[in-house]
Order: structure tokens, then sequence, then C-alpha cells
């Protein structure tokens, strides 16, 4: 079940109708629906029901409502694709319910952008808690890297600090650097002509629909204040070289932009390259989701992960593939945690 | 002759001889000529001397001196690609210099990024003024239009305004956005996989090499520490908008930026669509100059552009290609200033 097909939504729907399942559409406006039927996001329109999953995909503000609906109606597992996660997951106290956040979207808006490729190498955030079932989480987690996407799992605070310093943030400034352009755009037009193809760039996010903002800043708005007031602090900084003409200081803080740049992940390493790690854990709630988060404080990539239940007993075994190259660091600090992981290289 | 021979003077040298100019290279670093040659860059290395045109294409520091020492040298026409016009415009007094600026690059450095169409439908801006001779003006329009550029003339002061608008304050911002995301990722390595699209959009051009900006912000440090002071104030008063939960205020911002966005000029108008506009000149220092700013003030786009001069008296006609929608105002525009323009549509 998708609630709410709009853009993330109807691309969601289509991913999981891809993935072989029948999705059912729920959403307050009637002709969205419709239309969501029309492209093949949904096989059908439908009202809140028990299901085997449900995806919420509002807008964020209308997010944690509509969880809690869903869990209410008899959801056997809830996720939701909110760019803001800290508020739902403190909210809702269920099982059930694991937060997610796909890092993907369009400018383009509603259906008609919609995809079912639209996650394909996309990173997808997940946070589940101390609360949060491990068979959900398990789940949630092999539904979404079905679409293609890439799962990483850190802490629902984390995830919006970070998500402050690589998406809204850096929306805002895109959105305020075009409209100091457009501002002088309105003397002088020939500026529009003058913005090459790194302005245009910058800029492209600034093209998209800017409803959901709102909502965002209001759910977001700690980690943004504190971001913006970062980044105000470090361009009245380098205001400060530029005018003192500081070569050196200029040199140092341009390069150190560049190497973060160029430190950005680009590429999915190969099988050769892979090593599956079995780590027997106690069978009781949050284990997973502690290893995972641990996997991405040491920048381990989970490229995939399973649960294998002991017959007898309340014990397991969980199995994950992590690049060769990372896993005796996360073997080392899984064993310091009392864990004791053994790695098998897959070549 | 290209004095120069990196990214940029290397790409001019394979669009000079791409259009059938035999072309000499001069540079400071014997080991860049020598791979200039290499890379079919330049035809020859040599030293300043007579010759038709030169294109200085050093770092922008560099360049008011190598246009002296190429005038001094004997070239006929010459004119340089720096980044920032007014200090190499108000230094060099000399009929035969033509101030430019193509608005191309690559984040790669050196002659191996260099590729003779690098200015195909890239914007190039001339900057001549009440001293530059209308026949250098022409030559070097006429040069860098077959190059596949399009040309847009306005005066050094404006340029130096607008690229700090367009250019050299978003490449501080992006380098500053990337920085606070370096910073985040040391302590939190799964920040760079967070980093989707847009954001790797915004910080492409943080990636380029940073040598040549301490000189880029000296030569232009008024206007960029100008235009970062308003970036910094539109930045405190949007943080003031999310911390109040201002979303109206919010959206307006978005709004405006989403509409300044949608008005980035993408197409060449069809052969259909232009007119040919006659403007009958004296033919005195700087009307073309003074016609070719114009036009770029009213965002009319000169397409083509020649002079005829009579064969007796000091009269000639200037011919320019313009879009039939804007001709009309142009043709006014013009008439409150003296000139009697004629039109006519290609089609």
């Amino acid at each position: 079940m998708v609630i709410g097909v709009g853009l993330i939504g109807g691309s969601v729907g289509m991913a999981l109708r891809q993935a072989g399942w029948h999705v059912v559409g729920v959403d307050v406006d009637a002709d969205r629906l419709a239309a969501a039927v029309e492209a093949g996001a949904i096989d059908a329109a439908g009202v809140l029901g028990e299901c085997d999953l449900a995806v919420v995909a509002t807008p964020v503000n209308a997010v944690a409502g509509a969880v809690r609906a869903a869990l209410d109606a008899g959801a056997a597992v809830v996720t939701d694709v909110g760019s803001v996660k800290s508020p739902v997951a403190g909210e809702i106290d269920d099982p059930r319910f694991v937060p997610g956040h796909p890092m993907a979207g369009s400018e383009q808006d509603g259906i008609s952008g919609a995809s079912a490729d639209m996650f394909s190498g996309a990173t997808w955030v997940l946070c589940p808690n101390g609360v949060t079932d491990d068979a959900a989480f398990a789940e949630v987690r092999e539904v979404v890297a079905s679409f293609g996407a890439q799962v990483i799992v850190m802490p629902a605070e984390r995830h919006d600090t970070l998500v402050a310093v690589v998406s809204h943030v850096p929306h805002l400034t895109a959105a305020t650097l075009m409209k100091l352009a457009g501002g002088r755009a309105e003397e002088h037009r020939s500026l529009l002509r003058l913005a090459a193809g790194g302005f245009r760039d910058m800029t492209r996010i600034a093209a998209g629909h800017p409803a959901i903002w709102p909502d965002i800043c209001a759910q977001n708005q700690e980690a943004i204040t504190d971001v913006l007031d970062e980044l105000i602090a470090e361009l009245t900084r380098l205001r400060g070289v530029v005018a003192d003409g500081a070569g050196d200081d200029l040199l140092h803080h341009l390069d150190e932009a560049r190497r973060a740049r160029r430190n950005l992940p680009t590429t999915v390493p190969v099988a050769e390259a892979m090593s599956e790690m079995r780590i027997p854990v106690l069978d009781r709630r949050g284990e997973l989701a502690a290893i995972a988060t641990l996997a991405a404080d040491l920048d381990v990539n989970i490229y995939d992960l399973e649960i294998a239940h002991s017959a007898e007993g309340p014990r397991g075994v969980v199995v994950v593939l992590v690049e060769s190259v990372r896993a005796e660091r996360f073997q080392d600090e899984l064993m310091a945690r009392g864990y004791r992981p053994s790695i098998r290289p897959l070549a």
C-alpha cells in the first residue's frame, strides 16, 4: 500500500509493482489517485486497511498522522519517505514502523515525474531505533534494496543534521544565489546570458517546486538554522580573506573543498572485492539496527543483509555483504562490542 | 598567436587552427609549449612578434603585462580571455586591444582538458570602450563567433559585477558548502553517501583547481566582497524566516528564485525568427561598441554583425542580425539616440 501518490509515492508504487507487488494507493485527492492508476503507479485506488507493507509518501507534516493511521488500520510493516526523520521517529513508538528517507527526487512535480527506476543507485536512509522490530527493519531493507537503492542506517537525529548539510541548506543557498542573480537581471538582462554551466548546475535545484520547503524547514528547523549559522560564519570569514587579499588562506579554503569534493563516493565495488560477514546475535530487538548503524559510522556500506534465525533457542546470525577492504576494521569494532563475527571473501 | 597555452589558451589555439589560422604559441613554460604542439593546440612554439591577432590566455594577474608586450611586439589586434576585465581595460589604453572573456571552462586543468569546441554555444563577453578601434572589435567578434560562441558586449565594470554574481561568488559558495560537508564527513563518513544529485551538481565546480582563484579574487575584490555581503545578508534574513517558521516568506523567497531560474535562456532562435537591421553610422571610433552595448542592455542578442564602410566620406552602415521580436524595440531606442536604423525580416 502506498499512501500519498505524488512524485515519490508514485515512483515507489511503480518500483513495487515492478518487483511483483500488488499495490493499492491511498490519497486525499481523488484526481491524483486516478492519475496514479492511469500512469501505472498503483494497481488500484483503495482505503487504509490490513496490508503486508504500507509506504507513507505524504507531505512531511502529514507523515506522522498517516503512519499512525496505517498502523491502526492493521499494516504489518510501515515505513515512510519523509525528508525529516526525528519528529516522526520520536512521535511513533511502534515496533512495526521503520522511518526511512530515499535521497532521490526530481525538479519535476507530481506523478508525471514518477519513474520505477528513480531509486536505482540512490541512497536510502533507514532510521530504526531500539523499538523497531528486526524483522520489520529487514523487510523494509530488502524491499528498498530491490529497487536498486543502497541502504544506509543511522539514528534519526543524525540523519536530520546531515541532510541539513547536504540537502536542505544547499537548496536554500541555491535559491538565494538565484534570487540575487534574478534581482540583478531585472536591471541587466544580459546577466542571464553570462550564466554558464557552473551556475546552471548550482541553481538547477532552485527550479523545483517550493511547496514542500516550508514543512521541511519547520520540521528540521534546528538543524537548518545551525547549518545556516555555520555557512554564514564561513562566508563572513571568507569575505574577510578576500578583502584582505589573503591568497594563501583562500587557496587553503578552496583546496579543502576540492579534496572533500573528490572524496564523494561514486562507484559500487565489483563482486570480487566483497566479503560476507556472519555475525552471531542474540535474537533480541535492535541488534540489526545497532550493527547497521555501526557499519554506517565506520563508512562500511552494507550491500546485502539477511538474518538467519536458529531453529532452537534465542539466537540467530546476521549475514552482511561488505567491501573486503573494510571488513577487517568492521570485524574489530564488532568484536570490541562483544560480537564474534567471521569473514569470508567472495572471491 | 596564443600567449599562454593552458586549458583556455589551448582550446583557443585548437579553435583557431580549425578555422584555418596558423597558430604560434608563446608560454613561459617550455614543457607546456611542447605539450601544446603535441596536443595539436598550436602549429609551433614561437616568440612574441608581429602577427594579425594575439590572444592572451595567461593567469589573470599576468594579462595586462602580456597584452602590453604583445602590442609592443607589433600585434595588429590583441584580445584576452581573463575572468576580470576592469583592471586590464583600465590599464591598457590602445585602440588595438579588445578586452574579452569567454564564459567557458572545465574542472579539468591544463592542455589535457583543452578542446576545439569548448566555446561552441558559450557566451563570450567583449568589453570595448571609447578607445577601441571598431575594426579591431569587429575582427575579434568575428573570430570568436566562428568558434560557435555567442558574443555579448558590455562595459568592463558591468562585466565584473555580473560575473561576481553568476560565477565568482557561486564558486566560493560551492566551495564553502563542500568544506562544511567535508568537516562533518570527518566525524560521520556516511554523510558523503547522503550527497544526492542536487548536492553533487551544486558542488561540482568546487572540484576545479583552486590556483586561479586568489588572482581572480584580488582583481575583482570589490565586486566579490559586495556580492558576498548581499549573499550573507540574504542568508541571514532567510535564517530568520526559518527560525520564525514564516512559511509564506519562505515560499515567496523560493518562488522568486524558481521564476528567475526558469528565465535562464537556453535556446538560440531559428533563422525564420531573425531580422537584419541596417544602422547608418558616422565612421568614428566607438560607434560599434555603443550599439552593441545598447543591444546588451535591451537583452537584444546580436547573432551576426558586420560594418559596411561607404566608398566615399566618413560614413558606414552597421548590419546586425537580431531576433525579430526584439528588433522594433531596439530600433526605437536607437532612434531615440539619433540613429536611423531599418529592419528587414529574414523570412
